[in-house]
């Protein structure tokens, strides 16, 4: 039973993929381990932000109309009415045509409207000398201008950023309510397999798959579940895949490389389940399956790590980002000149590897089972289905890895 | 003693500050855990890759030479001479002008020199009709032909993408030399600090800035040591900095915010090491403090989460990268069009934060002490020293965070 010959498109592909995914639940994790993790629900400050008006510089505390016109030549004097302590409220109010010094971050005493500089200022005695004018509000950080109280500081599904966690922490957020992290499975097939810590015979390869789909996974927030190389024999195979799908959210299975193996998985998924794609019409990584078992998206990936890599990026970041809800999920890019043609076949996506230097992206060309060009290039150009190349010269937008 | 005038070039700070940094030394960690640290030495492969010439597609492995001519219309006909089986060396050869059938990833036997892929051949019997040439070498990846045994894969202080650990997996590294984590220590200063998990009163804030920098430094590789607050007292202060000094690899003090505790914070620094930086040329961020104590990097944040995230990006990551060695260690950055036009003092650096859309960066104008400034904003441009402002319609360099 192969469905190999009807090969769907990428965007088809991804629809059925998204179609497959199970929103993870969410769980409360402290803020400091909250970093890169999607949040789950709006976090609202429980307090007004900055929760009283404070002073931002050392200076003094002044109604900006008393220093109008202060200049070096001609400058205000003020008489120094006393000090703000930090962290205490001062009972001290400004009267009209006096200061009173405040720290940086000090409470503004009441009447107070601005503050000047002591780069701008010169204490003699008792007075102080204005040399510049101030403008409402200078130097002044008011009451809730940054968040009110019950106002949404960070909203749901953000991927969190420190500045993120620093909000957070202002807003009293010290249990973070954030996503679940997806419980991924990872299986390799093949009788050419070795585990990484065997040398391998002539006709055997060692299970890269295992360890870049896992490290590409983790880079978006999963947590990989190793199911190890699986022989391909088709009851050994039923059994992992039925014990994955039954613990994980989501299962990949990387390999066999040929397509009777592939058949193979194709077969066991469909008995266990539902095959909904088989063959996409992308390059590398045609031989891509989809599919359900006990209600969860599997995946056979294509057995090169290079083609499976590129269907991490291309088809199953797209589950991934179903299953956490993160908003602004694209991956990074960047804008850079083609710097040499690159052809294509119409009708298929193709990833082609690129090399980017000083703005120039060059293609690297070469098998596509080759690791180095993995290693050696900067990321991928997408030439889209109905394109048949691209021409030296083209903006091109890199997906880098 | 306030050496606050002395104001330094941001470059000058960051030459001081990475002529303190004590390198890091290295640790073996499993091949699983290895995405994202920094490898410490070059790794050689122990085998060639691939170990044998192989497939990549499932076909019939030919010698190029008898497929010449073939079409659709007019087939070479080759005998079917047996199947290789994966993960098996073959004892059969290819005679001249016959075939053997090649899963993905088998052997390719000895006499063949190309893969015919089975969508262009057809078996009938015990013969295959192949209806398309191929050229030597094609669908084939020869004997090492990806890396000679004993070739590095990976160079050293690289920082290890997913791709690597793939690489590193085909080349048998099953524990990686990696830099150890820089060890960090963390505390805040200030009177008016409260922890997170309290409510604070009039001219109290929440302890963001310990919160902050721990994620900033988690995203670079490093692990946080928390100190906590402590109140600007000289003799707490000074414990608690020969403490952390003694048990980290660098120490970030952040606050106090006025100039008098900052300068104890420099009075204690210059009493157990050295201070060489009182003041930096950068905005925000100017009262920051680069000192030693007990051989080891001391450096004085701002008080104001903004301007202490700003120091953390244009001086303090300096130092991390010159802790571990780290390769390629720019940040993350887009080109976009200036929105609006930006205005500096010529003298000192400046950091403005932006929101990128559509290639556009708008300023985010208002009071840098503002923390919803830093997660409206995608990044910051610089403006450098020597700069009065920059104009709308400039292209710039976003740096992302």
């Amino acid at each position: 039973m192969s469905l190999f010959l009807q090969v769907v498109s990428v965007s088809k592909a991804v629809e059925e993929l998204r179609n497959l995914a199970v929103r993870c639940g969410d769980e409360p994790v402290p803020l400091s381990d909250a970093l890169h993790r999607i949040l789950a629900r709006d976090v609202h400050t429980d307090v007004d932000i900055p929760g009283f008006t404070r002073s931002v510089v050392d200076g003094y505390a002044v109604r900006a109309t008393d220093t109008m016109g202060s200049s070096d030549a001609i400058p205000s004097i003020l008489p120094l009415r006393g000090r703000v302590a930090m962290g205490k409220s001062d009972s001290n109010s400004l009267r009209p045509v006096e200061c009173i010094y405040v720290p940086t971050g000090g409470i503004l005493p009441d009447g107070a409207d601005a503050v000047v500089m002591i780069e701008h200022a010169e204490q003699i005695g008792g007075e102080v000398l204005i040399k510049k004018p101030v403008a409402y509000g200078e130097n002044v950080l008011f009451f809730n201008e940054d968040f009110s109280r019950g106002e949404p500081v960070v909203k749901c599904y953000k991927k969190l950023s420190a500045q993120d966690i620093g909000v957070l922490a202002a807003a009293g957020c010290r249990d973070v309510p954030v996503v679940q992290r997806p419980k991924i499975g990872i299986l390799s097939t093949g009788n050419e397999l070795v585990p990484v810590t065997v040398r391998p015979q002539a006709g055997q390869v060692r299970d890269v798959n295992s360890y870049v789909i896992a490290a590409a996974i983790r880079d978006w927030g999963c947590s990989p579940v190793f199911y190890g190389i699986i022989r391909d024999e088709r009851e050994a195979l039923s059994t992992v895949i039925c014990k994955a799908t039954a613990e994980c959210d989501a299962v990949l299975i990387s390999g066999g490389s040929s397509k009777d193996d592939r058949d193979m998985v194709a077969a066991i998924i469909a008995e266990h389940g539902t095959v909904l794609v088989h063959g996409i019409a992308i390059a590398p990584g045609k031989p891509t399956i989809i599919g359900q078992c006990n209600g969860k998206p599997v995946i056979g990936l294509p057995g090169h790590p290079a083609s499976a890599f590129i269907v991490l990026i291309a088809i199953v970041h797209h589950l991934i980002t179903a299953m956490t809800g993160e908003t602004d999920s694209s991956m990074r890019t960047l804008q850079a000149t083609l710097g040499q043609n690159v052809s294509s076949s119409k009708g298929r996506e193709e990833y082609v590897r690129v090399a980017v230097k000083d703005g120039i992206a060059t293609p690297l060309f070469g098998k596509s089972g080759l690791l180095n060009t993995l290693v050696r290039s900067t990321g991928v150009v997408r030439v889209p289905a109905e394109s048949e190349g691209l021409e030296t010269g083209t903006r091109v937008e890199v997906i880098v890895w």
